[in-house]
């Protein structure tokens, strides 16, 4: 069978069967952001990895040594942010072509070690191997959540608010400048958009801050999920884990003036790049709704920035836009790495 | 600066610098098989992970998929063993191009799960991603060590004996069967001494039952270290980190008759494969000197196979060769992923 036909979500389902042969050192395996295992009396142990090939999930000539490095560590933390916890420890294993020099490799870990250092993570193995072709990385983070603080997908509950706490879809235009620039598309787009949604592709910050900020208020936070495949996606992978179902405000979804803008001089609806674009890493949940007031007027009190009401869970399967009176069913196809 | 002028280990020690930003997350970073972390009262959490790409470290034309997916886990349960451990979980991450098949991948996965079962170890989590050329695998594994159990590399202490627990160059043996036959040199080899040597090859086994024996023999288990590049550089690593000297007796490392064989057929010094050949994964370490005659006799005992003495730990640093009245420095050179 052709692994274009049988997808990326099949096949991990397929390969997730029979993995467990030791029951009591494990407490939820695959199917989240990361695994989360037993450690002592008030701690789960989170541990989770990403995998990261050149040419596929970075190109040489559009990002700095700096940036890759700094990018493989976040999309890591993101996926600790998107259970509760925070990053203990990272191994990096990196797979090197004969033609770069020591100086890049180098820059690839100030990167990761710039960011290690902005969130107190350590760096305590890897592996450093030859690579034939391009250059490949693969970080492990190791993480920690207080037992009452960890947030599963599964967790949502009907008549919840479904929120997120950033602007969306920002990643996906700083990708569309990149792939305009590569077409020798000549648009112009001014430097201070560009420079922004860059920045959101290249050096996506990981919601460590936020979630620290989100458990603190301890109101009901019930659901959470990082925004890594698009919007779409990771609403479904909620709602499926949930066995529920979510309606996504179309006009609530936020999208920002600089995402506005790129979508109006491209001619492309920034929404599509909100619901489908991925790496946004910013975070979707469910909160009880009784509770989402004041959980949302704390939240802004605490971090300067909006907790953003973008929909509701509802008793019946499905992910839908809604608007006004219209009700579109949603396709979940965020980026699957064998289209 | 070019990576191979600076070597795969003068690498690691430049990536290795300024790694720590939370030293009460860390008993042991980078230096030896497994970093070392605080977990509970009694026990230590053990994590490390190797990279496999494919033609640098398997070929898909010899090794069978179910072999490059056990021996993948092996190497890594290996790494555990070294430090005195034994594996509870694994992550997988996987490279795969678009040409492989489903059926492919799920049999690299049932030679995983194969391992992953006999040791009850848990498959916890991963990433499937696309590779542009080659199949690529990063697994992490973690483990635990009973305090008292962990053996690190730096251990050892003078006028200890030395010690292997299998014989040693069969693996590299088992790659010149191979690469003799990618040479088309046809040379006559007895199926029952290839196929055995292949076998230490391609699907090697990690001491997991051995290091659980040593343990519970308990009388002055000191340094401890697997070798998987080759027996020099694992003496030259113990010797470094416990700053100390070690003298390897040349008439008694122990060698496979099928290995001798192949030797004498090859007209090769299989000692040469013992020492530079690597993939072995038997274990080397250091035993007070004291308490070796009743630590082997009690090991043969219980796993019926012997406990090597191979040498002695000195005062002085240096690894050495010493045969009669003749001592030889050895080099360090073992497998260098640059060279």
């Amino acid at each position: 069978m052709n692994l274009k036909d049988i997808g990326e979500f099949g096949l991990i389902a397929r390969l997730a069967e029979n993995c467990i042969f030791n029951k009591k050192e494990i407490l939820v395996g695959i199917g989240d952001d990361t695994a989360v295992l037993p450690l002592d009396q008030d701690y789960h142990l989170l541990v989770s990895c990403d995998m990261l090939i050149e040419k596929m999930h970075f190109l040489r000539e559009v990002s700095s040594p700096f940036q890759i490095g700094y990018k493989s560590v976040a999309v890591n933390f993101s996926d600790i942010a998107a259970m509760g916890g925070w990053p203990t420890s990272i191994l990096v294993s990196i797979g090197i072509p004969k033609s770069i020099s020591f100086e890049y490799i180098d820059e690839i870990y100030k990167g990761m070690k710039n960011i290690c250092k902005k969130y107190s993570v350590n760096i305590i193995g890897g592996d450093t191997v030859a690579s034939p072709d391009g250059i490949v990385i693969n970080v492990t983070v190791l993480g920690k959540v207080e037992k009452n603080n960890l947030h599963l997908r599964s967790h949502a509950k009907v008549d919840d608010v479904v929120f997120t706490t950033g602007t969306l879809g920002n990643s996906a235009a700083g990708l569309q400048i990149i792939k305009n620039i590569q077409n020798h598309l000549d648009i112009d787009i001014p430097s201070k958009i560009k420079d922004f949604l860059l920045q959101k592709h290249l050096s996506p910050e990981p919601c460590l801050n936020e979630i620290r900020i989100l458990n603190k208020i301890e109101l009901g936070l019930n659901a959470l999920n990082d925004i890594s495949d698009g919007l779409a996606s990771e609403a479904w992978e909620i709602a499926n884990a949930s066995q529920i179902g979510i309606e996504l405000y179309k006009d609530r979804i936020p999208i920002s003036e600089e995402t506005q803008i790129l979508g109006q001089l491209l001619k492309t609806s920034p929404l599509d790049w909100a619901l489908y674009g991925g790496e946004d890493f910013q975070l979707i949940g469910t909160i009880d709704k009784i509770h989402f007031p004041i959980f949302s007027k704390e939240y802004k009190r605490e971090n300067g920035t909006d907790l953003f009401e973008i929909g509701r869970t509802i008793n019946y399967p499905g992910v839908f836009l809604v608007h006004n009176e219209e009700k579109v069913y949603l396709n979940k196809s965020g980026f699957n790495h064998f289209d």
